[in-house]
């Protein structure tokens, strides 16, 4: 994710691979208005360190961006993080002791991955299809590891435009998954930092508005509805996990920015917040449309990707000769960029396959990129063709059963 | 640690306990100014995801705050931080397995006690007096584990104005560490938030400077010569490690916020932060003189204190008989709070001492907060005696040797 963000700050490279949201359209003037009366009301409070837990304000204003949402929250209950990586992070410190399992979706939020990795889970990945986790899966792991007398630490998922799938979990796995929680006694951890960015289609209930928060530990963020620089994500979780959580939050960053959080409760205070996120909504709709066009005008015959009511992320798979890592080299010396689908697993699946972002580039760079990317596929087929016609090598089998529509 | 956050926001308590800077003078038409210019040019960028490893713009300024205490980096080497708590945190991460030993000052910085404990270090303590961590007693050890075929992963120190000591490692002591450190190829992590607030006597060459980078880890943050509400601090060291600190520090928390960076970046580029420095010398000093006359004044006879000539904080140590998290209890009953020293060790020690901060809070609460804790001290005193006289209980022996001076 690292290099991808390096390669991202080169202003010659499309680069489809980050997450970024489009920062370009917020109002000048409703940021300066906003440090205006900062300046004026609370310089010397947004200068000083503030509670681990987070700032009392902007708690105040999670609870309002949930009901959005139709969660019904106490901001008792929610800590700041610095963004939404640390929610992930501080809940993983908190549950995890090495060898523990993790049950996450495959392919999973590949920045979450060396997360996992550093607290040293034993990470199972469940398949995802166009309607989220394969429920049915899930239930024979669990099952197979309750034959061990195993059981996950917790299940880790983003229901809802997927990171990296773009699929979201339909209303029936829903309430399945739930129930499974409470039947178990295990705790789901639903990370939703784009449920607000809907497209088309129905909004369906989050997992935490299902369950009431007895099971679910929820994973918010402000990065893709107001602004990824600020650096505020939360987390809202029963208190036994929350005195954990802030434990470790303590130790990691002590509190996470007083400016950036007072900015971001002021924000959500006095601004027509929905006004903005309906202006995303309309960027990004059209962008996605632009990524799904160019993807069936350039991509080659037998390429797969979902289609994403939401969110930022098109999940692509490529004919099983084209390895994906092999495609972004080829890719960058065409100037353009993607996540290799090989980061989104712990075992080395996802080869064939790549996460798109459409969120952070125009549609005509878009479009440019994807049809670089889908030259860049040809030229990888011509070439495995030529040299299978010549050497006569056996086609590669492939175990992989990735989550799309066909073409 | 963050129970005393939780204690300092109440406004009718006198909190010695955090390690507030003063933000009251910092002026507004500043803060306004840099506000406005970031209005007016880089909107989309601040609000946006940015490096991993920290802005270039921000980096360059690192360079020139450092360069202004004697030490020569190259940008390329500095990892901005989301505070120095993180640049703790992420050394610790990148160099400790669980079961290394570090090795760090007793008393030593509360607040690095649970990141190293959640890393599960071995941590031994080296006793400080009013020289610092005690050379000699580091040699001792390191031969004792040497001949267990054992060696620390790490030497953390604050070496000026302790944290919490308030004491200063000499220049002999200093120069003989960084000798150490090569000789027996150990890292020494230095820690260093205070050493532009000098409020006597000659500055002193930074371990960083003396031994050029090989082997000292430099970790340095703006939160007590700019703010803490930015949460911006950072880390200088060798590749190898850098490049752990920056894979650790994206799956902590990606990055820190742009918004606070480029402010940052922009204060050190176009203000004169030299000047606000001064000011906040002039601020502390007086608090400091006015900490130490009233402890001169009410704390009871026995009690011992560090003379610092810089940095936050005094540490002081009670007669035998007070206990000083009993202390804090009847403290609090006063509306009056400080660190017990205790927190400042990993194995109990430090149960007749306390951290008391001067920076965050006026002279006149000072020697009103200095006048009740002394108050507190003689109840218990009286207390003691009491009970001794009556019952006859023998005196506790206390093993501890703590630094600083007596009264």
């Amino acid at each position: 994710m690292r290099d991808m963000m390096a390669i991202t700050a080169r202003p010659e490279v499309i680069s489809l691979a980050g997450g970024l949201p489009d920062t370009s359209t917020f109002p000048p003037e409703t940021f300066a208005a906003e440090m205006d009366r900062i300046a004026r009301n609370s310089v010397a409070e947004v200068l000083q360190y503030g509670p681990t837990e987070g700032l009392e304000s902007v708690r105040e204003q999670i609870v309002g961006v949930m009901a959005a949402e139709g969660m019904h929250v106490d901001a008792i209950d929610v800590t700041v993080t610095t963004g939404g990586q640390q929610a992930i992070d501080l809940v993983t410190k908190a549950l995890i002791d090495p060898g523990d399992i993790l049950i996450c979706d495959a392919p999973t939020y590949p920045g979450a991955i060396p997360t996992f990795c550093s607290y040293e889970a034993d990470v199972i990945q469940i398949e995802c299809d166009d309607d989220g986790m394969r429920i049915d899966l899930l239930e024979e792991t669990l099952a197979e590891l309750a034959a061990q007398g195993r059981r996950p630490k917790f299940i880790y998922s983003v229901p809802t435009f997927q990171n990296p799938g773009g699929v979201t979990l339909s209303l029936e796995r829903r309430r399945r998954l739930v129930e499974i929680a409470r039947e178990n006694e295990i705790l789901v951890v639903e990370d939703n930092p784009y449920g607000l960015l809907r497209y088309e289609g129905e909004s369906l209930p989050t997992l935490y508005s299902l369950d009431g928060g007895a099971y679910v530990v929820y994973l918010g963020t402000f990065s893709k509805i107001l602004s990824a620089g600020l650096r505020i994500g939360w987390v809202v979780s029963p208190t036994p996990i929350r005195e954990k959580v802030v434990l470790g939050k303590g130790a990691a960053d002590l509190c996470t920015s007083t400016l950036t959080q007072e900015f971001a409760a002021q924000y959500f205070r006095t601004q027509k917040w929905r006004d903005y996120v309906e202006d995303l909504i309309g960027i990004y709709r059209a962008r996605r449309d632009a990524m799904i066009g160019a993807m069936s005008e350039y991509f080659p015959h037998g390429a797969t990707w979902t289609k994403p009511e939401g969110g930022l992320f098109v999940w692509a798979t490529m004919p099983e000769v084209i390895n994906t890592e092999d495609l972004l080299a080829k890719a960058l010396t065409k100037s353009v960029a993607f996540v290799p689908g090989t980061s989104a697993y712990v075992d080395g699946r996802g080869s064939h396959s790549m996460r798109l972002n459409f969120s952070g580039v125009t549609e005509e760079r878009i479009i440019e990129g994807i049809r670089r990317i889908g030259e860049a596929a040809q030229e990888q087929m011509f070439l495995y063709e030529t040299m299978t016609s010549e050497m006569q090598l056996p086609r590669i089998e492939d175990p992989d059963d990735p989550p799309g529509g066909t073409r």
